[in-house]
């Protein structure tokens, strides 16, 4: 029982760090705008949730899996964004 | 052992995710810009961590407990930062 509580709080806290993305893509899908934004920081992120992401199959622990999935795609956007703004 | 391996690996996830946050901090540090940065982002995602981090401490999971930890100072920063050149 208490394991399940614990479940529930990794996915709200899942969804939390995960919906955070969604501002951030709208904001730069709206904009085109991605100057502040640092692309080393999207980079050594999204290698993390990669690591986060196969750490959480490994451990058989599904918030961590499904969020780290979802934010992988978000922040791999931003990067394709930012590399794209560069361009310009 | 294999619990091991997998502590090491969180480490290494954590560690990325973590250190991620410092180019975007100097970055923000250098030029006081963060006008492609969404606010609604970080303030999401410190609340996510903030869950994390107690997530990492019921379930006695260090790399977690540390690595949000060290995420929520830098997040905050970021916000501060983001909230400050608002008001410029």
């Amino acid at each position: 029982m208490e394991n399940n509580y614990l479940t529930i709080l990794g996915f709200i806290a899942a969804t939390f760090t995960t919906i955070s993305f969604v501002p951030q893509v709208i904001k730069i899908w709206k904009t085109n705008e991605t100057s502040s934004i640092s692309l080393e920081m999207f980079l050594l992120f999204s290698f993390g949730v990669i690591l986060w992401f196969i750490y959480g199959i490994l451990k058989k622990d599904l918030a961590i899996t499904v969020a780290n999935l979802f934010t992988l795609v978000m922040s791999s956007y931003i990067i394709y964004k930012k590399i794209n703004s560069k361009k310009v």
